[in-house]
């Protein structure tokens, strides 16, 4: 099971891709899409959409998952990240890619045991679980953790629906 | 010059094509997008897209015209109007068109008047400016509106810009 994980923005778009064998976690690639400044909001959509589907093109990915719309931030910011976020649903499911959503909180708890962690714990926790040399840059490393809350949760759901061989769920 | 107009929605989605010739306008086409009611908003944007892009082949046009970001409503919606807004700029600019942005409030002055006109008075209005035989449906009467506000503006900047040939810029 491979996973696309996006954290979408109209600035710096985060992207990760972590795959599962077993119980092992691998890290595959990651990126951030900076669309040019300056340059109309409509330009900078379709960057996003040519980069994203390059890293699409370039992986076997089975499912992607993107943070869920969250309502902190005032309504001009929740439209304008709703238009990348817009970019990055229609992309995948021209792709035939299931979505799966999750709030930041419940990728921060996954990742780094509670919910209100910064972003640099949630960079440096990737690091750590997918045995990377380096930190992430924080756009990719939210990308990267809602790939791994995506297997992580996938992986749950699995075990509970598999009671015929209670050990192997276990062992998930 | 053929203007695009797009009113978008993640719900039901209108686009209106007018056509100016010297001071003619000319109703070209106009349409309303209904995604499938209860599908993931992923799959509603694909079918939005496609569908856009069958008016944008079926009609030669010169630019578009889009509703700007309005902040009145909450957050929640204003960022699932960006995501439906996201997919029409990046069709738009995929496709090498200009996109032109106006207020709702400005689209009202133009076509009826006042800014504060509601969507009945600006469906009304569209049938008499356009010599329509029906009134059109209120999404797809507020995209034929951003389209002759498009026009109407375009028409006076020409006029301004053409200071040599007065009579031709009084005609306007």
């Amino acid at each position: 099971m491979t996973v696309l994980g996006i954290d979408p923005g109209t600035h710096r778009f985060g992207w990760g891709v972590v795959s599962r064998t077993g119980t092992r976690l691998r890290h595959v690639a990651h990126g951030v899409i900076r669309a040019p400044e300056g340059a109309p909001l409509a330009e900078r959509l379709v960057v996003i959409e040519a980069e994203l589907l390059r890293a699409l093109g370039a992986h076997a990915i089975s499912c992607a998952s993107v943070e869920a719309i969250f309502f902190a931030k005032d309504a001009q910011a929740a439209a304008k990240l709703g238009h990348a976020r817009g970019v990055a649903l229609l992309v995948c499911a021209r792709h035939g890619l299931d979505v799966a959503e999750y709030p930041p909180a419940r990728v921060k708890r996954t990742v780094a045991g509670h919910g209100r962690a910064d972003k640099a714990q949630v960079a440096q926790m990737m690091r750590v679980i997918l045995g990377l040399a380096e930190t992430p840059p924080s756009d990719a490393a939210d990308a990267l953790a809602l790939a791994v809350t995506h297997l992580q949760n996938s992986a749950f759901r699995a075990a509970v629906k598999s009671p015929v061989n209670p050990s192997r769920s276990r062992a998930v």
